[in-house]
């Protein structure tokens, strides 16, 4: 991307107000780039399905609520302005009690449902 | 690296816990690592040096405090909870009026300096 023609915008990304514009749950919303990765914030409630990306580790940081990642050795409770990088190739399911808003940092065109698939795949590459 | 083989820890890292930590301003630490990018935390204060860095963005997630970003074209205020991309290329100058915790995201190996090196040139790669 011709990063170097555009003038950056003269505004921060409010992590919070980005969250709350996003109209259903489990569907991760690109708020910025970085090179090839993206930044996505996503609202979370119950359980996703279980998944791995065996191509690339993936980062989540915690905005509102408490996010629960199963691991095949156990759970991981992120809180907010926590992180936890899931590496890849780790099977993994993200949970929620109640709803959680989370970032999720990763390569541009990985998919939330990784090797699964099905019907819990989510659009991909869409902006808010 | 050969994620695949380690067995990730069960706990997340909490970013206000371990930029209190740093014991002193301008040091970037690492706390993660995502593929080959690093996340690090800083405290800074003060006004940084103008410099860019031409072969990648870079974010950075405001912890405490206010960071103001000085870019060619303005200046961009990032509180807490709030994140900002730096194009690859665009001069800035990081600025804190009273101390500011931040946690940068960027390609492992990048100077904090960029091209322009110098005194405040930061040991790089130091895990905290």
């Amino acid at each position: 991307m011709p990063h170097t023609s555009k003038v950056p915008a003269l505004h921060a990304i409010n992590l919070a107000q980005k969250s709350a514009l996003i109209d259903q749950q489990w569907s991760p919303r690109v708020v910025a780039e970085m090179n090839d990765y993206q930044f996505k914030v996503v609202r979370i409630e119950g359980e996703f399905i279980w998944h791995s990306h065996p191509e690339t580790d993936e980062a989540f940081i915690v905005i509102e609520g408490t996010l629960r990642i199963d691991l095949p050795h156990g759970s991981v409770y992120v809180e907010p302005g926590e992180l936890y990088v899931v590496p890849r190739g780790i099977e993994h399911r993200t949970a929620a009690e109640g709803e959680a808003r989370l970032m999720m940092i990763e390569p541009r065109g990985v998919r939330n449902t990784g090797h699964e698939g099905g019907e819990r795949t989510a659009d991909n590459d869409v902006w808010i």
